[in-house]
């Protein structure tokens, strides 16, 4: 610990090494880290400074305790989601989700919940240019990469327009929603998201598995089709710790 | 309070009236909160109920304290931040940072910071094409809006590119950053951003006057210009409450 900055309190010099040993492999992923006291003897400092070290870690999602186990090095690393080409894949038959986790080399799973009608929350149903309450469809799932939590997502779609096709049952087929909103006629084609960040609510923090601190990403994602109809609405909340999100445009101005 | 859900905890309730009473004006923006025994007695609550539906309002910023005189509410709401718009505005003489504080009828403000040669930190290198550690030119800035501050900036330039021009003064004239670097030939003309969140450090939660358990939007910003070239990072630190970032993007593959 030759390179410890005096300006860093213990814990944070502390917490600077146990990333360096997750990095380097000394710690394995998935694998348990050692004991409080075993690193508070190791390390020669009081328990106090290795359990604020490691909340660090806890709240960058570095680590995660598991309750009535310990502490475990956590399984994934960030995922990156790059907006523009996601969407882009259902030419090929693969859905948007299962993008980004198939290409860090884990497994995509989607568990759904509730499929459905429902009234629109006020926020869906200004995005897609209607009363807030009026009916719609309800497409809600949990996605998951190796059986981890990734995100909660909410499709709405419009009641008249879902209503007597597949997408009211959970597995739309090949190229997912989008392609099925192509064959009734309103295939998306221009989206818009708005990002914000917020503390998760009791429930999404246990659907998400997230240790107590770590904030969420809410996206509010919207396509629309060639007439410029809005014609889904996704609520996205997303583990903050697990993702990096990617937007590229052109400007609209000519360069001077 | 006769809308109250059964199933949400007492402060959670309480905390949804307090929003209300912000949202219908009764608690005027920038005014102070009335204090936690008052706001027990008048709801019949125990202070520890008040206090802890008090820190969910702290935590979205809602309400903000300041050390030895309450809680006020905030003056800011949120802030409307649009990726593919904001930087458009140049050609009309605006700086991409003022548009989204002065479409709320707010004041923006500079506070430079350092402005001159630092060797590149890694991430920065990397958008950039060049070594880590290589010379490059920093604009250092913490913008505010009617006097709170609303993010950190960190600009970084090609070290032979921006030295012999303005940029190495703070103020850089009509237009900003990217004007000028229209002026070297060097037109940024396409963007990238790379989003993520975390909790701040000590320092940027000072700066940005952030309350415990706020967190931040990093974004990596990169510039390229006509010739593809990154010519530009901007590195923001922006407060978590008070942004929602908007990206709108067509569709790369045809609609069937």
């Amino acid at each position: 610990m030759s390179s410890i900055e005096p300006s860093k309190s213990q814990y944070a010099q502390i917490a600077d090494l146990l990333r360096s040993r997750i990095a380097d492999g000394t710690y394995v992923k998935g694998s348990a880290l050692p004991s409080e006291p075993e690193l508070a003897a190791e390390l020669r400092v009081s328990r106090v400074t290795i359990n604020k070290a490691v909340g660090l870690l806890r709240a960058t999602g570095l680590v995660k305790v598991k309750r009535g186990l310990g502490t475990y090095v956590a399984t994934l690393s960030k995922i990156d989601r790059h907006a523009s080409e996601r969407f882009a894949v259902r030419d090929r038959g693969a859905g948007a989700g299962d993008v980004e986790i198939r290409s860090l080399g884990l497994q995509p799973r989607t568990d759904y919940g509730y499929v459905g009608p429902i009234g629109a929350p006020s926020a869906v149903a200004e995005a897609l240019g209607i009363m807030a309450g009026t009916q719609t469809l309800l497409r809600s799932r949990a996605l998951f990469a190796d059986d981890e939590p990734t995100q909660l997502a909410d499709s709405y779609y419009l009641w008249d327009m879902a209503k007597d096709s597949v997408l009211v049952q959970p597995d739309v087929g090949a190229g997912g929603s989008y392609a099925r909103l192509a064959d009734l006629g309103a295939a998306p084609v221009r989206f818009t998201e708005a990002v914000t960040v917020r503390m998760p609510d009791a429930a999404e923090q246990r659907k998400l598995d997230l240790d107590s601190g770590q904030p969420v990403f809410e996206i509010i994602h919207v396509a629309y089709d060639a007439a410029d109809r809005p014609v889904s609405v996704t609520v996205h909340v997303m583990s903050g710790h697990l993702w990096t999100l990617h937007y590229a445009w052109a400007d609209r101005v000519s360069p001077s």
